[in-house]
């Protein structure tokens, strides 16, 4: 009998994700899965590919149902996730997917979000230093916003090295379809999405707070993209260098030494570039860096499956050391390609 | 310490799904995996996605190189596999993704893939009447086509039924492009096939021989089709009632019961019809029923995922039951969507 | 100054298609575009690729609106044209994309439909016999189902000719999801249809008693699929011939005489197969054929743009033959690829 | 009888392309259509989708075939436009779609393609200021690249009027895979591209002196991606204004002023993004712009279909001015959506 878990907003994508990850964990059980609109709803018909959960029923989203759980994971719209977890007793450890206590600085969060601030959690990216043993200490953790684990990972190391300089720096990031969520929207239509690309929330999105709180980047200009694909997220993350002679070497150099240890990241050969559809269904991120032959750049590019690093994968994952358990117990770096 | 077993055919993208399957089985040990034409490669650079094999180095497809294993999984080419297993040691045990030796009339053989026909060997689809058993014996056992998973699965709970005509069935099946395999070739870059339906070999796929083989059909009309996208096969298989009043209940309590133990075959609820993308990276196959409101044909439509039930999940599966195991070792029902 | 044409439901994939080929029309002028919906709303808004029409503001779906012009193409939902129609002037020509008038037998109305049958006007395909004459004189046009097209230009000359029986048709055809329509609806987002293959309307599809109608075949099994892409329809037609010698050749023959002189029906060399993404944004439609190797069965393949030949271009062709102009002014053979 | 033109590299996806258009063209005659490997080969064969020209057969790339013609077009690779020109008749107009007479700099030249340089030729790019007469005047223009057009569009306007600086401009830009052309490579085959995003070619991509060379821009960062779609380009181009209270008003307003009265770019109104697929089949650029609000970067976002507006379309656009017709004969503002 494993450790008892819960998933709030088990009808989205990222819920969907959960699920399919804790079907195999060994040593997690759900037993609890709800979802606003669905409750009463077997799980096979909202999650289809979800065979083992077929006959699962939909309960309600509301803390007797949660309270069950020894841990429960937050998959819900940003906002959601703060009213409830105030009602959660203190013994349930939570993970929220939702972006409601990613931030400190109440400022930020009224610029980028709006509304009252209702404060920050342990922010829930292992990789960061120092970050795995506050996770493992905690009961309530905040998981890394889809773009932001990208662009962070690539990030961190050479501005924390002195390598580039933290202002300044530009972000074009590519997201798969599955990142819009679940809702009926007419502009997420196959027959939209599918052979197009588009920008949007161009230079205001919600995720550039949470990248400057965690890399110590000053200003970050940040254009979204929606790809014609379900997954994954394909980051360049560009910056000027703080001296002239800093190569792709250097770069590498550093990235390397900062992931050595690290089991879901990985940084690629000289000549490799990474490739999303390679992170499809993993909790991997891929990384590589040149500079610019014209204006000296660095450019890093990152890539990861949204649903998994960006958001299922890295909640297992946090949900594995705040229970003590093996980091990496019920998650893949393998990808499912082609 | 597991079983010992090696992949030929490790860089093609059954190989590659094979490779996955394995880092992630329980009970087997990949000691070779070996590539005709990038041997001295690090598996890294063929599949990026399997990052816990990256620096695994592709041999030759040589019997040395094979018989360090306790059992060989053949992904070659049509046509490569009977002059390799010729020469393997017979204690070490094969699973054929390959066609050659998975049809007992030669002239069938000669009629749909022409040249020698090099024997049959045990049929590698435990859903069969009596087959788990025989593949559990054997020592060779030729691993199903991967149209033919998807068409058999539907019609041969039928056909022993008596429930519909084994004469004149009509199937029109669609595949992702990873069915058609890694060679570069014109017709199959991502500009010729996105966006496309093209149906190929109509009339005369070399599946069919063994579809009646399997079922009892005698005649089975066949229309294979590309598709856009990269797994996945969809086949809607008809054939006339036996008498006039069969129901889409009666074939699905016919197909219910077939498969109410089997881990990896779903009866879909009234209602649901499978999706392609529901099993995508497992080894499951969906099926559902119907009959026509004009012509009285019963019209079943199935759906797996050709790298997973069709091609790697199988050949697992299979070896899972030639080796004692648990038949579902390292296997998952569950898909990875979207 | 052109004749003046109005589009009802301009805010619809057809509608929109509609007035991109009216766009470029020589003799044709959009005096009004409407749409329930949207009306008040500059076009440019809604169909972002019509710059050419950018500010045309969408007008209320009203017999006012409709009869500033002299020819009407009502591009509605099913069950919306007939209330329309029946208020219009006699004077003004209608094409209607809809269904609603395309059926003679109003047991077969019920039956796929239901609800009551509005009646039958001339049946708008100018490639079937004497066709071409009775859409010439007519006022109203019920233009064909997108289906049923690719359907009836595959199989009308082979039954006529004697060739196959007109028994037993069997049918899967898959179209991209255009032909779905543009409602907002969870199953049609782009995360979900992306890499998916699945069937719906299985053996129950309403396009199925027009190719009876207009093709004399008695019975015909359908199995819709929808396809991973925008556009395109890819029909899979099998019958079985009447005399057991029946040839490709033969059958080619038959299509070949029945199309030798149609600007967009064209019958491919053999070898070829049809592609739909070769009609994309054409109003051609591509054929093929063989004999299966196993049954016998004739296999048609016929690929058709769902939007094209499948409804806007096929509404313009009809409306071009109504109004004494050449038939294929403002319509491509040529598709827009890859 | 129009102008006779000659398209040489008829076989690729810029050749099948320019010889859409020029199917459609008032006032231009195909008399030769050249392709190295598939001279003899009815170009049915090769475009299926150009039935229009399904008999025609495709010729040597020779001088003689293509000096029948008037005007040729130039589609080849890169580097074998040079040879070709230098022995056509001086009488004989070319556009050149290839790279070989982009750039004035030599050592630009070399740094970016290497090999000796060709020379340059009037660049082909009419929105320029003062660029339209000079094309019309030129019996030779260089055709712009195709992540050129998208960029210099967007930029341009803003260098020339002072308002954002031209050193360390940063774009990324994603294309369809038709941007990496028709030769059968493994890693653009359908199974890989589709589902996958991945960087190429990262801060060295050759398109990056010719657009320093057009806007007066000093350096540039160029992060080119490959995208799951067939055709299209999206740029996003980010500068950093050169006054601290540049607004995204103040922007469009140099925009939409550059580009009043041009045919064929479009400046979105605010709120609206540019989609790919709203230029497919078209020769139109789709034109935003918005100040990040994190950085106060300026970032504009461009989308083109890379074979309309990014090759053949401005190539006909280009010999519609070089011989005195109406710029826009032959070309759509309209895409083909969805």
């Amino acid at each position: 009998m494993g450790v008892r878990v819960a998933v709030a907003g088990a009808s989205g994508y990222a819920g969907g994700e959960l699920l399919r990850l804790l079907a195999a964990h060994p040593g997690l059980d759900v037993v609890a899965a709800t979802a606003h609109g669905q409750a009463g709803v077997p799980l096979g018909q909202v999650h289809p590919q979800l065979v083992s959960y077929g006959d699962l029923i939909l309960g309600n989203t509301t803390v007797d149902e949660l309270a069950k759980a020894e841990l429960v994971f937050l998959a819900l719209p940003h906002g959601a996730s703060a009213g409830l977890a105030a009602q959660l007793p203190s013994s349930v450890k939570i993970v929220d997917l939702g972006a409601d206590f990613r931030l400190r600085d109440a400022a930020a969060w009224q610029r980028y979000y709006g509304g009252s601030h209702a404060g920050s959690w342990t922010y829930g990216l292992p990789e960061l230093p120092g970050q795995r043993a506050e996770i493992a200490a905690a009961d309530r953790v905040a998981n890394t916003g889809c773009y932001a684990v990208a662009v962070i990972l690539a990030l961190a190391p050479l501005i924390a090295a002195g390598l580039i300089e933290p202002t300044d720096v530009v972000v074009v990031a590519s997201s798969g379809t599955s990142g819009a969520g679940r809702s009926a929207k007419a502009n997420l239509l196959g027959s939209e999405v599918m052979s197009d690309l588009s920008a949007y929330k161009v230079g205001a999105h919600q995720h550039v707070p949470e990248i400057l709180q965690a890399t110590g980047a000053e200003t970050l200009s940040m254009t979204p993209v929606l790809a014609p694909m379900p997954r994954g997220i394909l980051a360049a993350v560009t910056a000027r260098p703080t001296t002239a002679g800093v190569t792709a070497e250097d770069v590498l150099a550093v990235l390397s030494r900062a992931y050595a240890d690290e089991p879901f990241v990985h940084v690629l050969l000289a000549g490799r570039q990474p490739h999303t559809a390679a992170t499809f269904g993993s909790n991997s991120a891929h990384l590589q860096a040149a500079v610019d032959l014209s204006s000296g750049r660095v450019i890093l590019t990152s890539a990861i499956d949204n649903l998994g690093k960006g958001a299922a994968g890295q909640a297992v994952q946090n949900a594995n050391l705040m229970l003590g358990m093996d980091e990496t117990a019920g998650l893949s770096a393998n990808g499912v390609a082609p």
